[in-house]
């Protein structure tokens, strides 16, 4: 079992690293770390083969080395990792949820590039984001392609990091679940031409309802912001422009809605087809 | 033009009052009224009919009575009403966005009874939430609700009153264009009962795949917490019980997200009928 570190102070040098690990995607992308909060959620990273680098655990959470339902500390993932037991006054700093779910971990950011998506069985279904800047909508969208069993979604021309703790929290584990990537639009779009995949690209103007769209083959579902929509270069890229049917005053759904009724259109059309 | 009176004070009684009604939904039940914030909301408000008790604007807010595109003080349905122009400092307190939108109303809450909800031409699509706690959820739902052309959203055994500052801005609209109703489950299914709607609830549990399910007629589709999911009653009340599948790792999708596919499957289905 791991030695278990002390810490009762909010001035410890490894409390600070942690509060600027969870507010500065700088300072993320600078150690390589993020931060994840829960026992399932940290479940989920060690499942994924993610490497923890320590652990926080609020004063009272127990622990186990018998592989029983709490958390197991000799778990393969946690070797090497340190565990820093911390006072309720530092967890409830570090915890955005509060004491009951125990744990705050660091864990190295895994590789997300385009080249590590793994080749899929069957068609594949990916959804692409350009340009969201909402770490939220970005978690739900996760969420929802979880439920959908897409393949992966491609984040492009990031302006919002895909560790933003904000992100994570609303994906429920998604996260861990489905494979992401980042990459710039240019890449993207390459990286679909190559492997046959249809781009579908989300957009009002000059589309088909979603419905008549055929999504049954290697399929790339790609959304833009609420306000501005896709650039110009995901328009032309597409081989079909498809739209969901407003029927009534307002102009938009919350994008994560909106992948959600494509990505599950996809799914229907796969099971009858 | 109505008179402006002026408000700089944080103590005014009607500052004081309008912050209580924000605040708590037995202060908005006692007193009959809820509370709008936006230009775009408020003008949506006015077109439906409901009646504005005050406005209270910020105080760079231009306002005409030319039609223009600014707000228009002499809209029929601002008759009778008081327009406060309120300082910067008490703008600041009184709104959720900032000063930019420029106005906060107080508006008299509408009748939203089963019985109030009007007959619809063609087959109805109604959207049932039951025990639904979180204000942001149902906002999120009217809003989609609102893009699939639903004819009405109704809130059963309510938890959170409809007109939350909280639902009313998740809705994003949504609240003053799709018709919401508030009863008891058992009301509400002996409303649908005697019109011949066809009750869908929404479950895991010995239930077929929503979209093997045929909405082209009078549906209803119900949905219960996230947590808990629904009642007995409902699930006895139904004609079908349908789910979406899960594929990924988790086990639910937001409320908001569910209702969202659900809806345009019935959108797909009564397009291809």
């Amino acid at each position: 079992m791991q030695e278990e570190l002390t810490i009762t102070s909010l001035q410890n040098p490894r409390i600070k690293a942690l509060l600027q690990l969870q507010q500065k995607s700088a300072v993320r992308r600078k150690e390589g770390l993020f931060v994840v909060e829960g026992q399932r959620e940290l479940m989920h990273c060690l499942e994924k083969g993610w490497h923890v680098e320590s652990l926080f655990l609020n004063p009272d959470l127990p622990t186990t080395s018998d592989g029983n339902d709490v958390l197991d500390l000799q778990h393969p993932g946690l070797y090497g990792c340190t565990v820093y037991r911390v006072s309720e006054a530092v967890y409830g700093k570090i915890a955005y949820r509060g004491s009951t779910e125990g744990v705050v971990a660091t864990v190295h950011t895994p590789s997300h590039r385009l080249a590590d998506l793994k080749p899929v069985n069957g068609a594949p279904l990916y959804v692409i984001l350009e340009g969201v800047e909402k770490p939220g909508n970005m978690g739900a969208v996760l969420r929802s392609a979880d439920a959908a069993g897409a393949d992966a979604v491609i984040v492009c021309d990031a302006v919002t990091d895909i560790f933003n703790p904000n992100l994570i929290r609303a994906s429920l584990g998604g996260i861990f679940s489905v494979p992401v990537a980042t990459a710039t639009s240019q890449e993207c779009i390459a990286f679909l031409k190559e492997r046959g995949v249809r781009i579908l690209t989300a957009q009002l103007q000059d589309s088909e309802l979603y419905y008549d769209t055929d999504m049954t083959g290697p399929t790339a579902i790609v959304m833009g912001t609420e306000s501005t929509g896709l650039t110009q270069q995901w328009r032309e890229a597409a081989d079909a422009h498809i739209r969901i049917p407003m029927l009534g005053i307002l102009d938009s759904l919350n994008v994560s809605v909106s992948a959600a009724i494509l990505m599950f259109e996809a799914v229907r059309q796969r099971q009858n087809a």
